[in-house]
């Protein structure tokens, strides 16, 4: 036996309980004490699995397994143990348990690995606590921006504080950023989010490539005033603007029939926000996804048209904020093959499929190769404490992912260096 | 001299520090510290006029000028002096200064009233702190249902705690409630809140009666799920519900033309509010006023179908709270023939008009006649620092309540004792 089953399942169980909602929902917000205890609890994990720790200046964990070469480039595996405000126990931490679990049975075994295996679990990959996400993965990578740092929760802590908070130094960032070629491939297990497997009936895939995001903020600002005196067709209510863009852009995204366009607003704020006061001011989110970039532009000009439109129509300023426009990403061929390789060794028969959500995986593959595995999970649902994987089917995705680490670790060390992308 | 401007905008402007936003705002909630510490100095003022005062277990601050016949029914004036979260500092506070500046008016010259005139700021007026308005009115004329005080604010503190931080004694509020005919008459002086008195180039009016309005509290429940992986098609998405139900209240309440129905959906939260989670769960209020009832009644039935039938087509649960309806209420036509008058003998014509916005008058409508004056405000604006009225019209609406004071509690006197309604 390579993968420990019911060590991973218990591990699951003790990090739940970090940020535990009700019987199987989880809150661990970045940069929280929650976070950082999980974080505690992994890295002792980790340092048992004979790693050297650390938690870098972008409070991103990192457990290194030296390799034979400890210049050779890296394999990272990872994904992030932040979870969404209202989430699941399997988002993120499954990844990250997966990756310790797959180094736990190499050195179980006695195996040193080719080149340095790192196990990262990424900071604030989900974004919603300072409105911009991966951050972990954009540090590492050198894609952070200064003014990032003074970006506030809705509590008016700044991310710069919660770093320190986090016992990070932000003014020390550039120290933890990897040099060019560095990092070697990155490898990240994580459940679908989606209901493709299930409805394949098939325990483990393997990602073909990662949607991009379009991320927007819109604010439209009209006037308050009295809900009882102020003639209707005096009024500039900014969420009447808001909510006519709301049932616009689900009318737009579905327009065609059997794409996988997908449009949502996740988040909407009003001020004053009092029962009778006429909404001075609405901010939301837009988050717009598809594989086809085409398809996704011109969706999104509709969508800024109809922005336009309705702030025309109620006498509405607004403003359109991009907070992420990410290209799809492709998971690298001879990483694929290996995954597929053993995966049929393993008699599963593992489906490629794309995915809607994005992860750290999409940021990483700016600076290296990557792939990615899927385990199935219930309905498809996820950001949910309804979010469910079984611990068989995370057994199975972590034993293709330990053996995906020992092909990939070897083949790195044979392959020429790659070239900085 | 009578009413004196000088100390009238003084008084504004001391009493607009407490709670101030900006240049022009204010923000004193009901309960808080900031409006305890106005009603310190109001009361100080009320003693400077001879009043004996007292704050009530409802939170109401209550100055009493006794008359020759201290048995004799009560001439309460007043208002309230919290204000909305963000809002101007005319709104309330008029009535409140108004009706202090009659009294110590009437102090100055030495005339001592034929029945006793009580001056009081009632206590939570506006509502929007524990969503349940009216309260001090509510109060004394014994309509507080108990399960009030459980009413949480959005940090979680009861409004039975908030009364005790007041210094009130939430359980001897029988106490407070005042007998039946105690209250003979309530005049309150408030800014108009609406354009009709500037468009007729009015500095004051005498109002007829005052609208009722229909308050709702509606939740929608769907799924939340990854906005980036649940098919369109598969969606159970709360806010698409909701947007689709402020955008038809917004259309139904238009489509009669020149009448004065008013909707609006000042407040939504949702749940759990993240820009890549599909909203689970919205919560909106609805405010419908209309001076015609049997109208109300029809947008209302067909808001309730929107409603349904929306929560249908996205697989939504729904629930309808029913936080206040009230009747219209009509002002008392021999109050209104002494404000006629006395406007008149002031050279002033104050045009009657109805109350789009409603007032502690509409429910001390209940248990007495009453009456009550706007003064012109700025295009119409209320709830919003933009809130505007000039001293020079607050003073002469300020100089008919004197006079109308005067001629209320000498009729007062000689009136039978008002049958309990």
């Amino acid at each position: 036996m390579t993968v420990n089953l019911e060590r991973l399942k218990e591990r699951f169980e003790v990090i739940s309980r970090f940020g535990k909602i009700g019987d199987t929902g989880v809150c661990r917000p970045a940069l929280s004490k929650t976070e950082r205890e999980a974080f505690d609890v992994v890295a002792g994990w980790m340092e048992q699995a004979g790693m050297t720790v650390r938690v870098d200046h972008f409070g991103n964990l990192i457990g290194r397994l030296e390799g034979k070469n400890p210049n050779g480039p890296v394999l990272m595996i990872g994904s992030h143990l932040d979870s969404q405000p209202y989430g699941g126990r399997f988002d993120g931490t499954a990844g990250v348990l997966a990756g310790l679990e797959a180094v736990t049975a190499m050195a179980e075994r006695g195996i040193v690995p080719e080149v340095p295996v790192e196990v990262v679990s990424f900071c604030d990959e989900e974004g919603w606590r300072f409105q911009k996400g991966l951050f972990g993965s954009r540090g590492i990578t050198g894609r952070v921006e200064p003014e990032e740092l003074e970006l506030m929760d809705r509590d008016g802590i700044t991310r710069r504080q919660a770093l320190r908070d986090f016992g990070c130094d932000p003014d020390k960032l550039h120290e933890s950023v990897y040099l060019p070629g560095q990092i070697g491939a990155y490898l990240e297990l994580h459940i679908e989010q989606g209901p493709l497997l299930e409805r394949q009936n098939r325990p483990v895939g393997i990602v073909s490539g990662i949607a991009g995001p379009l991320w927007l903020t819109v604010t439209l600002k009209g006037r308050a005033g009295h809900a009882g005196s102020v003639p209707m067709r005096e009024r500039r209510d900014a969420l009447v603007g808001a909510a006519e863009i709301v049932v616009a852009l689900n009318r737009m995204v579905q327009e065609e029939e059997g794409v996988p366009t997908v449009g949502t607003v996740g988040s909407l704020r009003l001020f004053p926000n009092s029962p009778n006061v006429i909404p001075e001011e609405v901010e939301f989110t837009v988050d717009l996804r598809d594989i086809d970039m085409n398809r996704r532009r011109r969706i999104e000009e509709r969508l800024r048209e109809a922005i336009a439109q309705s702030a025309d129509r109620h006498g509405l300023a607004y403003s359109i904020r991009e907070s992420a426009n990410l290209q799809p990403r492709y998971c690298a061929e001879w990483m694929k093959r290996i995954l597929h390789e053993e995966s049929q060794a393993m008699g599963l028969e593992a489906p490629e499929l794309m995915s809607g959500p994005f992860h750290d995986a999409l940021v990483m593959a700016d600076v290296c190769d990557f792939a990615m595995i899927f385990v199935r999970c219930r309905n498809g649902v996820s950001h949910s404490p309804e979010e469910y994987a079984s611990y068989e089917d995370l057994a199975l995705g972590t034993k293709l992912l330990y053996r995906g680490v020992l092909r990939i670790s070897d083949q790195l060390s044979r392959r020429r260096r790659p070239t900085v992308k």
